[in-house]
Protein backbone atom coordinates (compact mmCIF):
# COMPACT_ATOMS: atom_id res chain seq x y z
CA UNK A 1 0.00 0.00 0.00
CA UNK A 2 1.35 3.35 -1.27
CA UNK A 3 1.32 6.59 0.74
CA UNK A 4 -1.84 7.79 -0.86
CA UNK A 5 -3.91 4.64 -0.27
CA UNK A 6 -2.61 4.37 3.11
CA UNK A 7 -3.89 7.97 3.50
CA UNK A 8 -6.74 7.91 1.40
CA UNK A 9 -8.19 5.15 3.83
CA UNK A 10 -7.84 7.40 6.91
CA UNK A 11 -9.09 10.13 5.21
CA UNK A 12 -12.31 7.88 4.15
CA UNK A 13 -12.42 6.40 8.10
CA UNK A 14 -12.81 9.99 9.56
CA UNK A 15 -15.27 10.92 7.09
CA UNK A 16 -17.39 8.29 7.58
CA UNK A 17 -16.61 8.89 11.10
CA UNK A 18 -18.52 12.66 10.84
CA UNK A 19 -21.28 11.08 8.77
CA UNK A 20 -22.35 7.97 11.05
CA UNK A 21 -23.65 10.41 13.46
CA UNK A 22 -26.20 11.42 11.17
CA UNK A 23 -29.51 10.58 12.21
CA UNK A 24 -31.76 11.47 9.52
CA UNK A 25 -31.70 8.72 7.33
CA UNK A 26 -32.21 9.95 3.61
CA UNK A 27 -30.01 13.15 4.85
CA UNK A 28 -27.10 10.88 5.70
CA UNK A 29 -27.12 8.63 2.59
CA UNK A 30 -27.62 11.15 0.20
CA UNK A 31 -24.65 12.81 2.15
CA UNK A 32 -22.41 9.78 1.96
CA UNK A 33 -23.34 8.80 -1.64
CA UNK A 34 -21.60 11.57 -2.94
CA UNK A 35 -18.47 11.85 -0.48
CA UNK A 36 -17.67 8.02 -1.55
CA UNK A 37 -18.93 8.21 -4.88
CA UNK A 38 -14.91 7.47 -5.57
CA UNK A 39 -13.39 10.98 -5.07
CA UNK A 40 -9.58 11.29 -5.83
CA UNK A 41 -9.25 13.33 -2.16
CA UNK A 42 -7.20 15.72 -4.29
CA UNK A 43 -7.50 18.25 -1.72
CA UNK A 44 -7.30 16.32 1.21
CA UNK A 45 -4.21 14.20 0.36
CA UNK A 46 -2.36 18.26 -0.12
CA UNK A 47 -3.30 19.53 2.90
CA UNK A 48 -2.00 16.45 4.47
CA UNK A 49 1.03 16.51 2.00
CA UNK A 50 1.65 20.20 2.90
CA UNK A 51 1.18 19.84 6.51
CA UNK A 52 4.11 17.33 6.51
CA UNK A 53 2.29 14.29 7.03
CA UNK A 54 1.55 15.48 10.80
CA UNK A 55 -1.50 13.53 10.53
CA UNK A 56 -3.51 13.85 13.63
CA UNK A 57 -3.69 17.69 12.97
CA UNK A 58 -4.40 17.57 9.79
CA UNK A 59 -7.16 14.98 9.16
CA UNK A 60 -9.79 17.17 9.96
CA UNK A 61 -9.29 19.43 8.15
CA UNK A 62 -8.29 17.70 5.03
CA UNK A 63 -12.10 16.17 5.54
CA UNK A 64 -13.61 19.60 6.08
CA UNK A 65 -12.05 20.27 3.15
CA UNK A 66 -13.33 17.44 1.06
CA UNK A 67 -17.03 17.98 2.24
CA UNK A 68 -16.67 21.33 0.59
CA UNK A 69 -15.69 20.64 -2.39
CA UNK A 70 -18.12 17.62 -2.65
CA UNK A 71 -21.03 19.92 -2.02
CA UNK A 72 -19.98 22.02 -4.84
CA UNK A 73 -20.22 19.54 -7.27
CA UNK A 74 -23.81 18.41 -5.51
CA UNK A 75 -24.90 22.07 -6.51
CA UNK A 76 -23.11 22.88 -9.62
CA UNK A 77 -24.44 19.47 -11.31
CA UNK A 78 -27.95 20.60 -10.32
CA UNK A 79 -30.26 21.34 -13.15
CA UNK A 80 -30.62 25.21 -12.33
CA UNK A 81 -26.53 25.56 -13.15
CA UNK A 82 -24.83 22.68 -15.15
CA UNK A 83 -27.28 20.19 -15.20
CA UNK A 84 -25.17 17.53 -15.55
CA UNK A 85 -26.53 13.20 -15.05
CA UNK A 86 -23.16 12.28 -14.38
CA UNK A 87 -20.65 12.74 -11.77
CA UNK A 88 -17.37 10.73 -11.40
CA UNK A 89 -19.28 7.38 -13.37
CA UNK A 90 -22.28 7.61 -11.24
CA UNK A 91 -26.06 10.02 -11.59
CA UNK A 92 -25.04 13.07 -9.98
CA UNK A 93 -27.29 13.82 -6.54
CA UNK A 94 -30.24 15.53 -8.45
CA UNK A 95 -30.31 12.23 -9.94
CA UNK A 96 -30.47 9.78 -7.88
CA UNK A 97 -32.61 11.47 -4.90
CA UNK A 98 -34.51 14.38 -6.79
CA UNK A 99 -33.22 18.13 -6.26
CA UNK A 100 -34.52 18.86 -3.16
CA UNK A 101 -32.37 16.64 -1.51
CA UNK A 102 -29.32 17.36 -3.23
CA UNK A 103 -29.97 21.01 -2.58
CA UNK A 104 -29.64 19.50 1.45
CA UNK A 105 -27.35 17.33 1.15
CA UNK A 106 -25.33 19.91 -0.69
CA UNK A 107 -26.09 22.56 2.43
CA UNK A 108 -25.48 19.67 4.43
CA UNK A 109 -22.27 19.37 3.33
CA UNK A 110 -20.92 22.85 3.33
CA UNK A 111 -22.03 22.83 6.85
CA UNK A 112 -20.48 19.92 8.30
CA UNK A 113 -17.19 21.47 7.16
CA UNK A 114 -17.65 24.26 9.95
CA UNK A 115 -19.18 21.53 12.36
CA UNK A 116 -15.57 19.93 11.75
CA UNK A 117 -13.63 22.92 12.32
CA UNK A 118 -15.21 24.77 14.67
CA UNK A 119 -15.96 21.49 17.16
CA UNK A 120 -11.98 20.50 16.11
CA UNK A 121 -11.01 24.15 17.21
CA UNK A 122 -13.18 23.91 20.22
CA UNK A 123 -10.97 20.85 21.77
CA UNK A 124 -7.71 22.26 21.22
CA UNK A 125 -7.58 25.96 21.00
CA UNK A 126 -4.48 27.05 19.18
CA UNK A 127 -4.37 29.41 17.17
CA UNK A 128 -3.18 27.44 14.11
CA UNK A 129 -6.31 25.64 14.20
CA UNK A 130 -8.45 29.09 13.90
CA UNK A 131 -6.19 30.38 11.10
CA UNK A 132 -6.55 26.92 9.21
CA UNK A 133 -10.29 27.45 10.01
CA UNK A 134 -10.33 30.62 8.49
CA UNK A 135 -8.22 29.93 5.55
CA UNK A 136 -10.74 26.80 4.42
CA UNK A 137 -14.17 29.37 5.05
CA UNK A 138 -12.45 32.47 3.01
CA UNK A 139 -11.41 30.34 0.51
CA UNK A 140 -14.72 28.91 -0.22
CA UNK A 141 -16.48 31.50 0.22
CA UNK A 142 -18.16 34.65 -1.33
CA UNK A 143 -14.86 36.02 -2.92
CA UNK A 144 -13.85 32.53 -3.39
CA UNK A 145 -15.15 29.57 -4.67
CA UNK A 146 -18.69 30.88 -4.88
CA UNK A 147 -18.15 34.03 -6.63
CA UNK A 148 -15.80 32.26 -8.81
CA UNK A 149 -19.21 29.83 -9.85
CA UNK A 150 -21.35 32.59 -9.90
CA UNK A 151 -18.80 34.31 -13.11
CA UNK A 152 -18.92 31.15 -14.54
CA UNK A 153 -22.51 30.68 -15.00
CA UNK A 154 -23.39 34.60 -16.05
CA UNK A 155 -20.42 35.88 -17.78
CA UNK A 156 -19.26 35.74 -21.01
CA UNK A 157 -15.11 36.48 -20.89
CA UNK A 158 -14.58 35.48 -24.81
CA UNK A 159 -10.99 36.65 -25.28
CA UNK A 160 -10.38 38.06 -22.12
CA UNK A 161 -7.13 36.13 -20.69
CA UNK A 162 -7.09 37.94 -17.53
CA UNK A 163 -10.97 37.61 -16.19
CA UNK A 164 -10.81 33.62 -17.37
CA UNK A 165 -7.66 33.74 -15.22
CA UNK A 166 -9.59 35.16 -12.41
CA UNK A 167 -12.37 32.85 -12.70
CA UNK A 168 -10.73 30.00 -12.29
CA UNK A 169 -8.44 30.99 -9.59
CA UNK A 170 -11.46 31.51 -7.71
CA UNK A 171 -13.32 28.59 -9.00
CA UNK A 172 -10.85 26.14 -8.37
CA UNK A 173 -7.47 27.48 -7.68
CA UNK A 174 -8.81 29.15 -3.87
CA UNK A 175 -9.94 25.54 -2.56
CA UNK A 176 -6.65 23.83 -3.79
CA UNK A 177 -4.86 26.94 -2.62
CA UNK A 178 -6.12 26.71 0.57
CA UNK A 179 -5.39 22.93 0.85
CA UNK A 180 -2.15 23.51 0.70
CA UNK A 181 -1.70 27.06 2.98
CA UNK A 182 -4.18 25.47 5.85
CA UNK A 183 -1.38 22.16 5.66
CA UNK A 184 1.56 24.76 6.26
CA UNK A 185 -0.35 26.53 8.80
CA UNK A 186 -1.21 23.22 10.60
CA UNK A 187 2.65 22.46 10.57
CA UNK A 188 3.42 25.36 11.23
CA UNK A 189 5.54 26.20 8.25
CA UNK A 190 7.44 29.41 7.93
CA UNK A 191 7.11 30.61 4.33
CA UNK A 192 3.33 30.24 3.65
CA UNK A 193 3.19 33.17 0.94
CA UNK A 194 6.34 31.34 -0.64
CA UNK A 195 3.97 28.49 -0.32
CA UNK A 196 0.71 29.85 -1.26
CA UNK A 197 2.66 30.87 -5.16
CA UNK A 198 3.12 27.77 -5.93
CA UNK A 199 -0.23 26.67 -4.64
CA UNK A 200 -1.86 29.44 -7.25
CA UNK A 201 0.16 28.15 -10.00
CA UNK A 202 -1.19 24.36 -9.06
CA UNK A 203 -4.15 25.02 -8.63
CA UNK A 204 -4.36 27.19 -12.25
CA UNK A 205 -2.84 24.41 -13.97
CA UNK A 206 -4.73 21.78 -12.50
CA UNK A 207 -8.02 23.81 -13.63
CA UNK A 208 -6.30 23.99 -17.28
CA UNK A 209 -5.76 20.20 -17.48
CA UNK A 210 -9.30 19.70 -16.26
CA UNK A 211 -10.42 21.87 -19.38
CA UNK A 212 -8.41 19.98 -21.78
CA UNK A 213 -9.38 16.39 -20.76
CA UNK A 214 -13.04 17.71 -21.35
CA UNK A 215 -12.28 18.25 -24.89
CA UNK A 216 -9.63 15.16 -25.24
CA UNK A 217 -11.09 12.34 -23.16
CA UNK A 218 -14.17 10.08 -23.72
CA UNK A 219 -16.41 9.66 -21.02
CA UNK A 220 -15.79 6.18 -19.96
CA UNK A 221 -12.42 7.35 -18.66
CA UNK A 222 -13.38 10.48 -17.15
CA UNK A 223 -16.56 9.22 -15.71
CA UNK A 224 -18.39 11.90 -16.96
CA UNK A 225 -19.71 13.97 -19.53
CA UNK A 226 -16.84 14.96 -22.04
CA UNK A 227 -17.28 18.25 -24.04
CA UNK A 228 -20.02 19.61 -21.28
CA UNK A 229 -18.12 23.10 -21.11
CA UNK A 230 -18.32 23.29 -25.04
CA UNK A 231 -22.42 22.30 -24.76
CA UNK A 232 -22.50 24.63 -21.87
CA UNK A 233 -20.94 27.32 -23.75
CA UNK A 234 -18.40 27.62 -20.82
CA UNK A 235 -15.82 29.74 -20.39
CA UNK A 236 -12.80 27.98 -20.84
CA UNK A 237 -9.10 28.48 -21.67
CA UNK A 238 -9.50 25.89 -24.15
CA UNK A 239 -12.22 27.59 -26.13
CA UNK A 240 -10.71 30.91 -25.55
CA UNK A 241 -7.49 30.29 -26.90
CA UNK A 242 -7.10 26.82 -28.13
CA UNK A 243 -5.88 23.77 -27.16
CA UNK A 244 -2.25 24.34 -28.15
CA UNK A 245 -1.81 27.45 -25.81
CA UNK A 246 -4.10 25.63 -23.11
CA UNK A 247 -1.28 22.70 -22.89
CA UNK A 248 1.51 25.28 -23.13
CA UNK A 249 0.36 27.33 -20.40
CA UNK A 250 -0.73 24.00 -18.41
CA UNK A 251 2.84 22.87 -18.59
CA UNK A 252 4.92 26.16 -17.74
CA UNK A 253 2.41 26.66 -14.57
CA UNK A 254 2.49 22.75 -13.74
CA UNK A 255 6.55 23.25 -13.77
CA UNK A 256 6.46 25.94 -11.72
CA UNK A 257 4.25 24.78 -9.54
CA UNK A 258 6.19 21.45 -8.70
CA UNK A 259 9.84 24.11 -9.04
CA UNK A 260 8.08 25.67 -6.04
CA UNK A 261 7.58 22.97 -4.20
CA UNK A 262 10.61 21.43 -4.62
CA UNK A 263 12.34 24.11 -3.37
CA UNK A 264 10.48 24.69 -0.03
CA UNK A 265 9.37 20.87 0.64
CA UNK A 266 12.11 19.17 -1.25
CA UNK A 267 12.33 17.33 -4.00
CA UNK A 268 11.33 13.92 -2.58
CA UNK A 269 8.63 15.13 -0.49
CA UNK A 270 4.87 14.09 -0.20
CA UNK A 271 3.25 17.15 -1.68
CA UNK A 272 6.43 17.70 -4.65
CA UNK A 273 5.23 14.26 -5.46
CA UNK A 274 1.66 14.73 -4.94
CA UNK A 275 1.82 17.41 -7.20
CA UNK A 276 3.49 15.96 -9.94
CA UNK A 277 1.12 13.02 -10.05
CA UNK A 278 -2.15 15.82 -10.36
CA UNK A 279 -0.74 17.59 -13.33
CA UNK A 280 0.13 14.10 -15.23
CA UNK A 281 -3.44 13.19 -14.44
CA UNK A 282 -5.18 11.30 -17.50
CA UNK A 283 -8.68 11.36 -15.73
CA UNK B 1 -35.65 54.98 19.19
CA UNK B 2 -36.21 52.16 21.75
CA UNK B 3 -34.17 49.44 22.16
CA UNK B 4 -34.90 47.43 19.03
CA UNK B 5 -34.47 49.72 16.86
CA UNK B 6 -31.44 50.63 18.02
CA UNK B 7 -29.90 47.48 17.72
CA UNK B 8 -31.59 46.31 14.31
CA UNK B 9 -29.36 49.62 13.23
CA UNK B 10 -26.29 48.27 14.71
CA UNK B 11 -27.01 44.51 12.89
CA UNK B 12 -27.61 46.18 9.46
CA UNK B 13 -24.85 48.34 9.53
CA UNK B 14 -22.43 45.28 10.60
CA UNK B 15 -24.19 43.02 7.84
CA UNK B 16 -23.82 45.77 5.10
CA UNK B 17 -19.94 45.99 5.80
CA UNK B 18 -19.56 42.84 5.66
CA UNK B 19 -21.87 42.18 2.41
CA UNK B 20 -19.98 45.35 0.93
CA UNK B 21 -17.23 43.63 0.29
CA UNK B 22 -18.19 41.01 -2.10
CA UNK B 23 -17.22 41.95 -5.85
CA UNK B 24 -19.36 39.58 -7.71
CA UNK B 25 -22.18 41.96 -8.11
CA UNK B 26 -24.91 39.65 -9.02
CA UNK B 27 -23.91 37.58 -6.02
CA UNK B 28 -23.79 40.46 -3.65
CA UNK B 29 -27.03 41.92 -4.61
CA UNK B 30 -28.94 38.80 -4.79
CA UNK B 31 -27.58 38.02 -0.74
CA UNK B 32 -28.77 41.53 0.13
CA UNK B 33 -31.65 41.30 -1.26
CA UNK B 34 -32.96 38.21 0.74
CA UNK B 35 -30.57 40.00 3.87
CA UNK B 36 -32.38 43.63 3.57
CA UNK B 37 -35.64 42.32 2.75
CA UNK B 38 -37.71 43.38 6.55
CA UNK B 39 -36.64 40.23 8.66
CA UNK B 40 -37.16 40.93 12.29
CA UNK B 41 -33.86 40.14 12.81
CA UNK B 42 -35.44 38.23 15.77
CA UNK B 43 -32.35 35.60 16.05
CA UNK B 44 -29.77 38.18 16.20
CA UNK B 45 -31.44 40.68 19.07
CA UNK B 46 -31.99 37.24 21.61
CA UNK B 47 -28.59 36.84 20.92
CA UNK B 48 -27.52 40.05 21.86
CA UNK B 49 -30.37 40.06 24.78
CA UNK B 50 -28.50 36.74 25.98
CA UNK B 51 -25.35 38.11 25.53
CA UNK B 52 -26.68 41.29 28.26
CA UNK B 53 -26.39 43.81 25.44
CA UNK B 54 -22.79 43.27 25.10
CA UNK B 55 -22.75 44.45 21.21
CA UNK B 56 -19.19 44.40 20.62
CA UNK B 57 -18.68 41.13 21.68
CA UNK B 58 -22.21 39.76 20.18
CA UNK B 59 -22.44 41.26 16.79
CA UNK B 60 -20.20 39.26 14.62
CA UNK B 61 -22.01 35.94 16.05
CA UNK B 62 -25.43 37.65 15.77
CA UNK B 63 -24.82 38.68 11.88
CA UNK B 64 -23.42 35.15 11.04
CA UNK B 65 -26.76 33.93 12.84
CA UNK B 66 -28.67 36.18 10.26
CA UNK B 67 -26.92 35.01 7.42
CA UNK B 68 -27.89 31.39 8.58
CA UNK B 69 -31.37 32.48 8.99
CA UNK B 70 -31.62 33.93 6.01
CA UNK B 71 -29.66 31.04 3.88
CA UNK B 72 -32.40 28.48 4.90
CA UNK B 73 -35.31 30.79 3.79
CA UNK B 74 -33.74 31.32 0.05
CA UNK B 75 -33.25 27.34 0.00
CA UNK B 76 -36.25 26.47 1.67
CA UNK B 77 -38.62 29.15 -1.33
CA UNK B 78 -36.89 26.90 -3.98
CA UNK B 79 -39.64 25.22 -6.12
CA UNK B 80 -37.72 21.60 -5.60
CA UNK B 81 -38.71 22.35 -1.62
CA UNK B 82 -41.67 24.64 -0.40
CA UNK B 83 -41.71 26.63 -3.57
CA UNK B 84 -43.11 29.78 -2.49
CA UNK B 85 -42.98 32.61 -4.52
CA UNK B 86 -43.44 34.95 -1.67
CA UNK B 87 -41.64 36.42 1.39
CA UNK B 88 -41.63 39.18 3.37
CA UNK B 89 -43.72 40.85 1.07
CA UNK B 90 -41.83 40.38 -2.06
CA UNK B 91 -40.41 37.95 -4.18
CA UNK B 92 -38.55 35.41 -3.11
CA UNK B 93 -34.75 34.68 -4.56
CA UNK B 94 -34.95 32.40 -7.34
CA UNK B 95 -38.51 34.59 -8.22
CA UNK B 96 -36.46 37.42 -8.36
CA UNK B 97 -32.92 36.27 -9.65
CA UNK B 98 -33.63 32.73 -11.27
CA UNK B 99 -32.86 29.65 -9.32
CA UNK B 100 -29.24 29.25 -9.91
CA UNK B 101 -28.30 32.87 -8.16
CA UNK B 102 -31.03 31.63 -5.15
CA UNK B 103 -28.84 28.57 -4.96
CA UNK B 104 -25.55 30.03 -4.92
CA UNK B 105 -26.97 33.32 -2.90
CA UNK B 106 -27.74 30.81 0.02
CA UNK B 107 -24.31 28.83 -0.29
CA UNK B 108 -22.93 31.90 0.10
CA UNK B 109 -24.85 33.45 3.11
CA UNK B 110 -24.58 30.23 4.84
CA UNK B 111 -20.35 30.06 3.85
CA UNK B 112 -20.54 34.19 5.11
CA UNK B 113 -21.66 33.32 8.86
CA UNK B 114 -18.58 30.90 8.62
CA UNK B 115 -16.49 33.11 7.39
CA UNK B 116 -17.01 36.09 9.41
CA UNK B 117 -17.25 33.82 12.91
CA UNK B 118 -14.21 32.02 11.56
CA UNK B 119 -12.39 35.35 11.00
CA UNK B 120 -13.49 36.81 14.69
CA UNK B 121 -12.18 34.01 16.33
CA UNK B 122 -8.92 34.49 14.35
CA UNK B 123 -8.92 38.07 15.60
CA UNK B 124 -9.94 37.00 19.33
CA UNK B 125 -8.79 33.73 19.97
CA UNK B 126 -10.59 33.38 23.13
CA UNK B 127 -12.75 30.23 24.26
CA UNK B 128 -16.37 31.83 24.35
CA UNK B 129 -15.79 32.84 20.98
CA UNK B 130 -14.96 29.37 19.43
CA UNK B 131 -17.81 27.90 21.84
CA UNK B 132 -20.61 30.65 20.30
CA UNK B 133 -19.24 29.80 16.63
CA UNK B 134 -19.51 25.65 17.06
CA UNK B 135 -22.74 26.33 19.04
CA UNK B 136 -24.07 27.87 16.07
CA UNK B 137 -22.84 25.94 13.03
CA UNK B 138 -24.19 22.54 15.30
CA UNK B 139 -27.66 24.10 15.33
CA UNK B 140 -27.41 24.98 11.67
CA UNK B 141 -26.02 21.34 11.02
CA UNK B 142 -26.96 18.14 9.50
CA UNK B 143 -28.58 17.03 12.91
CA UNK B 144 -30.04 20.83 13.64
CA UNK B 145 -31.67 22.47 11.16
CA UNK B 146 -30.81 20.62 8.28
CA UNK B 147 -32.29 17.67 9.57
CA UNK B 148 -35.36 19.04 10.61
CA UNK B 149 -35.74 20.40 7.27
CA UNK B 150 -35.58 16.98 5.68
CA UNK B 151 -38.03 15.48 7.73
CA UNK B 152 -40.48 18.62 7.22
CA UNK B 153 -40.04 17.79 3.48
CA UNK B 154 -39.86 14.16 3.33
CA UNK B 155 -41.53 12.50 6.78
CA UNK B 156 -45.30 12.06 7.33
CA UNK B 157 -45.63 11.87 10.92
CA UNK B 158 -49.56 12.74 11.10
CA UNK B 159 -50.62 12.36 14.69
CA UNK B 160 -47.25 11.40 16.27
CA UNK B 161 -47.02 14.18 18.70
CA UNK B 162 -43.16 13.10 19.68
CA UNK B 163 -42.08 13.41 16.17
CA UNK B 164 -43.61 16.32 15.09
CA UNK B 165 -42.08 18.35 18.41
CA UNK B 166 -38.57 16.68 17.32
CA UNK B 167 -39.22 18.13 13.92
CA UNK B 168 -39.89 21.38 15.01
CA UNK B 169 -36.98 21.53 17.54
CA UNK B 170 -34.63 20.85 14.98
CA UNK B 171 -36.16 22.56 11.95
CA UNK B 172 -36.89 25.90 13.91
CA UNK B 173 -35.81 25.45 17.25
CA UNK B 174 -32.28 24.66 17.21
CA UNK B 175 -31.28 28.08 15.61
CA UNK B 176 -33.02 29.73 18.36
CA UNK B 177 -31.70 27.88 21.04
CA UNK B 178 -28.45 29.02 19.16
CA UNK B 179 -29.38 32.68 19.84
CA UNK B 180 -29.99 32.22 22.91
CA UNK B 181 -27.08 30.08 24.17
CA UNK B 182 -24.63 31.66 22.30
CA UNK B 183 -25.48 35.01 23.72
CA UNK B 184 -24.73 33.31 27.03
CA UNK B 185 -21.52 31.62 26.14
CA UNK B 186 -20.16 35.16 25.10
CA UNK B 187 -21.52 37.15 28.06
CA UNK B 188 -19.44 34.09 30.09
CA UNK B 189 -23.23 33.60 31.94
CA UNK B 190 -22.96 30.46 34.25
CA UNK B 191 -26.16 28.51 34.06
CA UNK B 192 -26.40 27.93 30.47
CA UNK B 193 -27.89 24.84 30.30
CA UNK B 194 -30.94 26.17 32.45
CA UNK B 195 -31.24 29.04 29.88
CA UNK B 196 -30.71 26.27 26.90
CA UNK B 197 -34.08 25.02 28.35
CA UNK B 198 -35.89 27.97 28.96
CA UNK B 199 -34.86 28.63 24.95
CA UNK B 200 -36.15 25.28 23.65
CA UNK B 201 -39.47 26.25 25.29
CA UNK B 202 -39.52 29.33 23.44
CA UNK B 203 -38.02 27.86 19.96
CA UNK B 204 -41.35 25.40 19.79
CA UNK B 205 -43.55 28.33 21.19
CA UNK B 206 -42.18 30.17 18.14
CA UNK B 207 -42.64 27.38 15.58
CA UNK B 208 -45.97 26.44 16.64
CA UNK B 209 -47.26 30.05 16.65
CA UNK B 210 -45.81 30.27 13.23
CA UNK B 211 -48.16 27.65 12.56
CA UNK B 212 -50.84 29.39 13.83
CA UNK B 213 -50.70 32.46 11.84
CA UNK B 214 -50.44 29.95 8.40
CA UNK B 215 -53.86 29.21 9.13
CA UNK B 216 -55.08 32.49 11.04
CA UNK B 217 -53.37 35.07 9.15
CA UNK B 218 -54.05 36.73 5.76
CA UNK B 219 -51.10 37.39 3.50
CA UNK B 220 -51.66 41.23 3.28
CA UNK B 221 -50.67 41.42 7.27
CA UNK B 222 -48.16 38.12 7.11
CA UNK B 223 -46.52 39.19 4.10
CA UNK B 224 -46.16 35.54 2.66
CA UNK B 225 -48.69 32.95 1.07
CA UNK B 226 -50.88 32.24 4.02
CA UNK B 227 -52.30 28.54 4.03
CA UNK B 228 -49.20 27.45 2.48
CA UNK B 229 -48.53 24.62 4.81
CA UNK B 230 -51.79 23.17 4.71
CA UNK B 231 -51.45 23.47 0.27
CA UNK B 232 -47.95 21.60 0.97
CA UNK B 233 -49.58 18.89 3.08
CA UNK B 234 -47.23 20.29 5.81
CA UNK B 235 -46.58 18.24 9.19
CA UNK B 236 -47.71 20.92 11.74
CA UNK B 237 -49.06 20.83 15.30
CA UNK B 238 -52.34 22.60 13.85
CA UNK B 239 -53.14 19.80 11.40
CA UNK B 240 -52.63 17.36 13.56
CA UNK B 241 -53.97 18.38 16.51
CA UNK B 242 -55.84 21.28 15.37
CA UNK B 243 -55.63 24.93 16.54
CA UNK B 244 -57.19 25.19 20.43
CA UNK B 245 -54.68 21.99 21.33
CA UNK B 246 -51.82 24.16 19.33
CA UNK B 247 -52.90 27.47 21.05
CA UNK B 248 -52.93 25.93 24.45
CA UNK B 249 -49.20 24.45 23.87
CA UNK B 250 -48.40 27.78 22.81
CA UNK B 251 -49.29 29.17 25.94
CA UNK B 252 -48.03 26.78 28.22
CA UNK B 253 -44.68 27.19 26.49
CA UNK B 254 -43.98 30.43 25.89
CA UNK B 255 -45.31 31.60 29.40
CA UNK B 256 -42.44 28.81 30.65
CA UNK B 257 -40.26 30.43 28.41
CA UNK B 258 -40.82 34.03 29.65
CA UNK B 259 -40.82 32.55 33.42
CA UNK B 260 -37.25 30.95 32.82
CA UNK B 261 -35.78 34.04 31.34
CA UNK B 262 -37.13 36.23 33.72
CA UNK B 263 -35.94 34.04 37.13
CA UNK B 264 -32.20 34.04 35.45
CA UNK B 265 -31.72 37.28 33.86
CA UNK B 266 -34.42 39.51 35.28
CA UNK B 267 -38.12 40.27 34.74
CA UNK B 268 -37.33 44.11 33.41
CA UNK B 269 -34.11 42.03 31.47
CA UNK B 270 -34.21 42.86 27.51
CA UNK B 271 -34.39 38.93 26.83
CA UNK B 272 -37.49 38.52 29.32
CA UNK B 273 -38.97 41.00 27.48
CA UNK B 274 -38.05 40.12 23.61
CA UNK B 275 -39.15 36.95 24.65
CA UNK B 276 -42.61 38.72 25.37
CA UNK B 277 -42.68 40.32 22.18
CA UNK B 278 -41.84 37.48 20.04
CA UNK B 279 -44.63 35.00 21.57
CA UNK B 280 -46.97 38.13 21.45
CA UNK B 281 -46.63 38.53 17.46
CA UNK B 282 -49.06 38.70 15.41
CA UNK B 283 -47.19 38.60 12.11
Amino acid sequence: MNLNENYIKLIDEKLRGYTSGITQPLLREAMEYSLFAGGKRIRPLLLIAAADGKIEEALPFACALECIHTYSLIHDDLPALDNDDLRRGVLTSHKKFGEATAILAGDGLLNLAAEIMSGHCSDFLERRNVSAMKEIMLAAGVNGMISGQMDDIFNDFEQNEEAIISMYERKTGRLIIAAVVSGAILSARENVEEIRLAAKKLGEAFQIKDDILDVTSDAAVLGKNVKSDEKNGKNTYVAAFGLEAANERFLKLSEEAVDGFSRIYGEDAYLTKISKNMTNRRV
